[in-house]
This record gives C-alpha cells, sequence and structure tokens, in this order.
C-alpha cells in the first residue's frame, strides 16, 4: 500500500466535477483530480486500486444541465462510475487478500477505494484467466448486463423474427444484437459510419448494418428489414427512432434501453421526439427499464454470459482511453461516436 | 319499402367525399350526398335504413392528406362509419323481420344499406328498450368497447392507483374513466374548457377534472395528482400528452388509444411528439392497441356493459347532430372539442 520513498503521507486521488462544460466535447478542465488523504480500513472493509473504470452513456449527461437525464452533477461532486475493477492492497475482510481481483458496481472515480462487500453493490473478486479484466465492466457487466435484460425480458424474439439494433457498434447494441442473434433472429444494427457498420457485421456477426449518417439511410433501412422489425432495441431516440418506428410490424416490441441522442455533447445530439401514433397503428409494446431493478437476476447473467465468452459465441468489444487523467478524452470518444463496444478508462495512475 | 307516390324508381342516398377540404372546419361541399339505385336483396340480405351513425375520432384524419392516419380517403370514395343503428325495411333472412332494430360495425353512411349478418361485421338485433338505439354507438358500441379493452386489458389500474384520462368528455374517455372509477382507482380527467371539466366531475363522476386550455394546465395537474399516475389513458398525444408523462410514477402503464391531437382539423390539432426518456427513467410501459384486433370480445364487452347501464353504474354521454346532410357539422362538432361523449350523427331523410 505505502508508496516507494515513504516520506509523505500515502494518498488517494479523487476525481470530482471541476466545471460544467458548454456543450460538445469536454476539455481536461472538466475534472479535478484532487488529491486526498487516506482513510483507515473499518472491518470488513477492504482497499482497492482502481485499474479499469467504466464510461457510460449518461458520463456527458450528468454534467449537462439541460439534457434529460435522471442523474445531474454539480462542481464539486465526485464523478460515478457503474463498475470498476481493481485489484485489492489492503484487506480487513478475510474473504479477500492482497492482490485480488475485484469487480465493484456505482462507485466513484479515485484512484484506492475503500469497499465493503457486505455493504456495497456488486463487489465480487473476478479470475483473470477468464478473459481481460475489463470484460467485467462491458460485456460481462452493467451494459452487458443491460443488453441481456433487454433482449431475453422485453423483445423475446422468436426465431426468424427481425430485430433492429440501434448504436449497434456501442457497448449495450454490439451484446443486445449478438444475444439476438443466437435466439434465431435476422439481427439488423444501426451505426455511425461504414467503418462501424463493417465492424458490426464482421466482429459482431449482425446479418445487415446500417449507416445512420448516409444520405440513403431511411431508404438502406427499409432494404436491411423487407419483412419490418419485429423488435426494436432502441439506444438514440432522434431521427434514428423515427425511422425505426416507422419500420415495425404489427404487435412489435420496442425495448427502451437508452435515448443517446437526447444525452447532449456528441455529434449525434438532436431533438428527440416521436409521433406515438405509430404505435397505435401498429399495436406497439414500448417498454423502458434500468437494469438496477433487476439485480437479483446478475447471478445468472454472469454466468450465462461467462459460458458465451468463453465458448466464442459472443464477442467482447472494448474501446480503452488510457492515463488516469485522461477522463474527458475518454467520455469524448464515447459521445463522439469513436468508441466500438464498452468505453473504458484505464485508470494508470498519474 | 316503397316511398309514397310510387311515380318514380326507389331510390338510396349514399354519402361520398366530394372534396379534400383545406386544414380547419370543413363546409358542406365535403359529401356529396348522392341519389343512387336500389339493388335487389340476395337471399340470406336484409336492408337496413339508417337511422343513427357514429362520428369518430378518425372521420376528419381520413379525408386530411397529412394526418398519421391509416385510412385515407380520395373524392369519390364511400364515407365509412364504425357503426350504425337502423331499422330492418327488407328482408330476405329469416333471423330478421321488417321493423327489427339492428346494429352494424364497419359500415358505409348510407340510407339503405345492403347487410349480410352471415358476412358482415356485428350485424346484431338490438332492443329499444335497453335505451337511446345510438347507446349501441358509443357506450355500447365501438367507442365503449375501446374504453374497456384500455382500462380492463392494457391499463388494469388497482384500487387506489391514479388512473389519468385525457379527452375525458369524450366518447372513449368519458367511459374508460368510468370503468376506471369502477375499479377502486381514483380518476383524474383532463378536458378543455371549465364546461367540460364540470361535466366530466358532476356527470361521469370523476374525482377531477384538469382544464388543458388553462394556463395554469400543467400546475392543476400536479395539484390534482399527488401520488402521480399509475396509469394513463391516451387520447390526445402533443402538450397534454408531454405534461402526462412527466406525471408517470415507476412503472407506470400508458394505454396508447389515440392521438386526436395529430388528427388535424379541429382547434385541438398540433404537433405530437413524446421524449421518451421518461419512459425509461420510470420504467414505463406503452400499449398501442386497435379494437378490431379483440372482435372475439365483444359479447363479453356488450353483457358487461349493459348491466352497468341498466344498473346506473355508467353514464353514457352522447352529442346528437340530425340531419342527412349534416355529416360536415357532426365532423366539426368532434374536431372542435364541443362533443360531450359520443358524436352522433342522426340521418334524418333528407
Amino acid at each position: 500500500m505505502h508508496r516507494a520513498g515513504g516520506m509523505s503521507e500515502p494518498e488517494n486521488i479523487v476525481v470530482r466535477v471541476a466545471t460544467l462544460p458548454p456543450p460538445g466535447p469536454i476539455g481536461a478542465d472538466v475534472y479535478a483530480y484532487r488529491a486526498e488523504p487516506l482513510v483507515p480500513l473499518q472491518p470488513g472493509e477492504i482497499r482497492v486500486e482502481t485499474l479499469f473504470a467504466s464510461v457510460d452513456a449518461g458520463a456527458r449527461a450528468m454534467i449537462d444541465p439541460h439534457a434529460s437525464y435522471p442523474m445531474k452533477l454539480r462542481p464539486g461532486n465526485r464523478v460515478p462510475t457503474s463498475a470498476i475493477v481493481g485489484r485489492v492492497v489492503e484487506s480487513r475482510n478475510p474473504a479477500f487478500g492482497d492482490g485480488d481481483h475485484v469487480r465493484a458496481f456505482l462507485v466513484t472515480r479515485q484512484q484506492f477505494l475503500v469497499l465493503d462487500p457486505a455493504r456495497h453493490l456488486g463487489v465480487k473478486r473476478v479470475d483473470p484467466a477468464d478473459g481481460p479484466l475489463h470484460l467485467h465492466l462491458g460485456t460481462i457487466g452493467m451494459t452487458g448486463f443491460t443488453a441481456w435484460l433487454g433482449i431475453t425480458g422485453i423483445g423475446r424474439p422468436r426465431a426468424g423474427e427481425t430485430v433492429l439494433v440501434s448504436a449497434a457498434a456501442g457497448a449495450v447494441g454490439s451484446v443486445a444484437g449478438q444475444i439476438a442473434k443466437a435466439t434465431g433472429a435476422r439481427v439488423i444494427g444501426i451505426a455511425g459510419g461504414a467503418d462501424k457498420c463493417r465492424t458490426v457485421v464482421e466482429r459482431f456477426g449482425f446479418d445487415d448494418c446500417v449507416d445512420y449518417k448516409s444520405p440513403t439511410f431511411v431508404a438502406a433501412l427499409a432494404q436491411a428489414c423487407p419483412d419490418g422489425v419485429d423488435v426494436y432495441f432502441e439506444n438514440v431516440g432522434g431521427s434514428v427512432q423515427r425511422a425505426a418506428f416507422a419500420s415495425m410490424n404489427v404487435f412489435g416490441r420496442v425495448v427502451l434501453c437508452g435515448q443517446i441522442a437526447g444525452y447532449g455533447g456528441g455529434d449525434s445530439a438532436e431533438a428527440t421526439g416521436v409521433d406515438l401514433m405509430v404505435a397505435i397503428n401498429q399495436r406497439l409494446t414500448l417498454r423502458g427499464y434500468l437494469s438496477s431493478d433487476h439485480l437479483a437476476d446478475l447471478p445468472r447473467f454472469e454466468a450465462d454470459m461467462l459460458q458465451r465468452v468463453k465458448a466464442g459465441a459472443l464477442i467482447p468489444g472494448a474501446t480503452i482511453t488510457a492515463g488516469f487523467t485522461n477522463l474527458h478524452l475518454a467520455v469524448n470518444s464515447l459521445t463522439s461516436g469513436r468508441n466500438i463496444g464498452q468505453q473504458i478508462h484505464q485508470m494508470t495512475p498519474p
């Protein structure tokens, strides 16, 4: 735990909001990386050095006072993350030893986290032999869980149906499409740019992928879905949403997972708003959900996904931005849509 | 059957679209009332003189080329109605005799209808002793059926929950609210104007009703729903929809019945469009439906509703516009929101 040299007090570095940015990509000045004293452990607690932290779709919206997002941050607030993986550096819990790798959910971004496995959410030892550690932040983490719940619990595609997945190259979409594909459905992605569309088809195994930035998007979507859409996995809102809704078959299901277009900040930011008349004419069911309501299903999800990943039946995707003080670059990577799969912040010590 | 005088051939009068009107209230020139020869009956058929025809929310949208409505009419087309009641004037069907009163669904507007009870939808003898004949066009007709399906099949309020009903003074809303109230829910209406709101509370027994035309609408809605909204019965779209969505409790249900605001023509016509982020944050289920998918439930509905009406447990509402060639006035009554309950066209012969 104690740093080489040992002359100064050991310190933690905590990520806080320094200033709320104007619209668009954010600068390094948005976050402050402050040295703060380490607090002593209480019985049962462990100290974990963060190695990787998840960067989530809401990361930009949380610091945008105008975004329709439930969590709002103000200057001085600690910056949350949906999940981290790290290494135990000190333990007062007999179930965890120095050097163990652990995952935790819904913590804040800091170099050394104090976790009470009995109290904090999802604190669990992970095995580096299962794959890259950051797998537990994406494919077998909260975003993978969100994808899994939306397809297996809400969309429930049947073999031969058409499933349309927006933000198909992203952390949730890339997993949602692969899970849908495994049910025997025909799976079409929507992504931004020819390169990402190619990745969606070639790496993640979708049947086809349509570029929403193309001027022929609407026609290409119709061509890719000749039998219409039975399940739409909705991640984006805006004009992509409107085009997808117009493709729905009668009795179709819309999995309302996210509305990235309304989160602000990225070049995909645009006005949301959909005319629900199509939901009446086509007798659609739209269901919004949050993975936090379904935590009892986590162990079943993790076992299922680990087995799929080990069998090569599910290809994880991740984009890693390294450097402790580069969180803004990781957020910009996500909001600009440059990332493939889960956006990860590798918290290499400064 | 044969008219007094008998010098000319007996004739039928058929209502057709003469011209597609510009936006706004429609004129008498929109419909043509053409004399056409009567066709002889085939075995099994009956000839029915139309007494009352339903005027439905889609009546204006059908003749508006820009409305997002599934049925479009062009000049020359016959004008449909969701239901009529009439009197048998000639019969080649042993189950129906001259003078019987019958109801029929999904026919066109004309003085003398030729119906084959084995082939046409919902042809059924009705008993004038059960109440006004036009009851079978509203409360115990297609609009009542729509209300009943939405509350009992989709919204499913539980005792103590709050149900919000838009277009609460209308044919569907007035019935939906009363059925919801009978489940033990607290029922709040939304209607246009203080008079209609008073009618919704005093005649139809809602707990409260909020005037969407009032400048304090949003605040009044919040005050009327202090515990939030569990079931929203959606008839209108637009700004009323957005205010209602913002009031939803977690795990709320939205019954997507209609989007009158988008149908065009009336003074309630406005841009629709809702940000579905609230459906994610509040984990809402939105379900669109059409009563035509559920016709097998009609007999159960009719028995249930007739019993409620006879017991005084459900108050029917109707606004009647008389005069065969006054269909445009009946349509304007509906789109202007002047009607209470079902808008009926009494087809008094010209």
